[in-house]
């Protein structure tokens, strides 16, 4: 990623999303996971960094199978990858299984009753239709739980019509190393596998596949770690950062106590202050939690935000660094290879995820890199155009 | 509004937006500021709502003069409003000065910098061109701090060519009642408007209206208040909700002591509770902080939220009601007249105008009301289509 990001005169800020980190990231995670296949999860537009340039990228760098929640973004997917497998991990919703039949998706029965409307339009369609069936191993969020599961066991004729693209499960606390429910969880799915009909398994999300190769299965469906968030939090991050944001510096001005700074006034000025005013805010999904906590880098410096997040604005403490190093039109890096994603999360007491979810729509766009996924040789590092 | 959402087959969750409400609250707040103009500030996509459906609709009401943050934004409204007074508040950028004459946006003037430069370019024009001028009377963000002012008051001639639209200045804390800070700003901003050039001037955003005539002076600028948000914390919400949200019910499962619900167990059932599980989670802007704390309705019943918030789904208590009353594809409210947007905001130990601002890109989004602004007579209450 380049390090000078030049602001656009009209905007406040520049999301650079690395198109070749985010397909060097599915490569390492493919590598870890041996012989099982590395899916990609595609959900919530490509997790905030955008679902039609990550999707092409993630294809070329050899994931065949791709996850969303919703059948609108399976609709959205089907039309940049024509050929890819995708699943919809919300399950099959109501009256839209002529939808899921016309774009090709594989709905994620999460359910009896899913399974059975499944099992009638395979029986229309006159041809057997695929589908993942989601087992519930401690989430109680969606999937079978145990009676369900007796229930098909006993009547596996529940499943005509249905093919098995694979059973599988999800992981509720597989970020911690060694916490008691991955084990449990991954017991009680060995259990389910064994007294269900045959049938492929996947189990292991991105800190899954970090857990020990039983979870691997034959298939893996990372996607916060592609996306440059840290799967294993105890230790240094494996992946590559993919997201950047840079800031325009609005102004930077000296402050005296006993002044304020900020919406409620408060952050109190100790002494005198020098504070820098940069053009994005929680409506671009710096979120407000970061107020009086987070930090950007200026030239390489962590510089403290202080006082509340606005919506359009955050201020931070710049009295460290020279003048003439801060001045109006300079960048401020908000999140990037100075300044993580899962730093950025836990000094607004989140996670990586919702921090990347939650960019904004009102950043200039960059994507950079994407050809060398395709064709290594032909890839030059310079800058992609602003959208 | 009406009560019953149709959640579309093939989405999660639903974001109506009732634009006769969101014009009912400029008249609102035009009537309260009395001769002074009613602004509108439409910055972050109108707060989240939609800038292209809002904007036209607050012209319809009656607004002539508009702010958003950023050139980028002033030029898309202008599309919107080819006869607006466009502010653009985050300043005049650095080598964007023909940006803002060629779509007549207009510099809120932070600096001395910004004043020089826009003198400079009403020279190059051969004709005056107007500015706001922002004066900081106490948020240490943006505005011309008092050596500026003491500069600017002993050298008009620095304002050569520059026709003042209004001198400004902005509150810190004029959510709460009878906070010093207000008094004291609009003090400051008084005694700066004494020795500066003459002009008109503009102090009051959507609380400072509620907060006495004496801050009205000849323009008000109200944001939040347009969108619902209640801009009088301490008793009830003189303004109209504007925005709701209704999301799907995935599922309902029963569950049982010692399980635990979503990621990370953090939510532990005592004795036997059933959940139902919703497509919609902190990608679609339920920021994740609601886990544990917030609630949804169905049916007009609030239903604790338990458990973390996913990325795409949330889940919900619902051993209260009755089985037949929450049924997969059912809907429940996430925001809306059961559950104001305040609430969402104090659960998630935030303010209405992240919740507002946070709102994703992938609900389906319903515009209603509108043409009432245009032509009373003509209004009925049908639904609006679905985009």
């Amino acid at each position: 990623m380049t390090d000078f990001i030049d602001i656009p005169a009209r905007v406040g800020a520049v999301l650079t999303v690395d198109l070749d980190a985010l397909a060097a990231n599915w490569r390492h995670l493919d590598r870890l996971s041996g012989p099982a296949e590395c899916a990609a999860v595609v959900k919530a537009d490509a997790y905030g960094v955008g679902l039609e340039e990550a999707a092409p990228a993630l294809a070329a760098a050899g994931a065949r199978t791709f996850f969303v929640a919703l059948p609108e973004e399976g609709i959205r997917l089907r039309h940049l990858l024509p050929h890819a497998r995708i699943g919809i991990l919300d399950g099959l919703f109501p009256a839209a299984e002529s939808d899921y039949r016309a774009h090709d998706l594989i709905p994620v029965l999460n359910d009896l009753d899913e399974i059975a409307r499944w099992s009638t339009a395979a029986r229309s369609a006159g041809r057997p239709l695929p589908a993942f069936v989601h087992l519930d191993t401690g989430m109680n969020r969606l999937g079978l739980g145990s009676a369900d599961r007796t229930v098909l066991a006993a009547e596996p004729e529940r499943l005509d019509g249905i093919e098995i693209a694979a059973f599988m499960s999800h992981f509720a606390c597989a970020d911690e190393p060694d916490h008691p429910m991955t084990a449990a969880q991954t017991a009680t799915f060995l259990r389910a596998l064994n007294y269900l009909p045959p049938g492929p398994a996947s189990l292991a999300n991105s800190s899954g596949i970090f857990r020990g190769q039983e979870t691997h299965f034959d298939m893996v469906r990372p996607g916060a770690a592609l996306y440059g968030v840290n799967p294993t939090p105890e230790t240094d991050n494996p992946m590559q950062p993919v997201v950047r944001v840079d800031a325009r510096i609005l102004s930077v001005r000296t402050v005296d106590s006993p002044e304020t700074v900020g919406y409620g006034a408060t952050h109190q000025v100790m002494g005198q202050a020098r504070i820098a005013t940069i053009a994005a805010g929680y409506a671009d999904g710096l979120i407000r939690a970061m107020g009086n906590a987070g930090a950007v880098t200026i030239d390489g410096s962590a510089c403290r935000i202080v006082g509340h997040v606005s919506m359009d604005l955050i201020t931070v403490d710049v009295s460290h660094l020279a003048e003439e190093a801060v001045q109006p039109g300079d960048a401020a890096q908000l999140i990037g290879p100075d300044m993580p994603v899962d730093m950025v999360a836990a000094a607004a007491d989140t996670i990586g995820y919702e921090i990347l979810t939650a960019l904004g729509r009102r950043y200039a766009r960059r994507h950079v890199g994407g050809d060398a996924a395709v064709a290594p040789a032909r890839h030059s590092p310079g800058r992609g155009a602003v959208a």
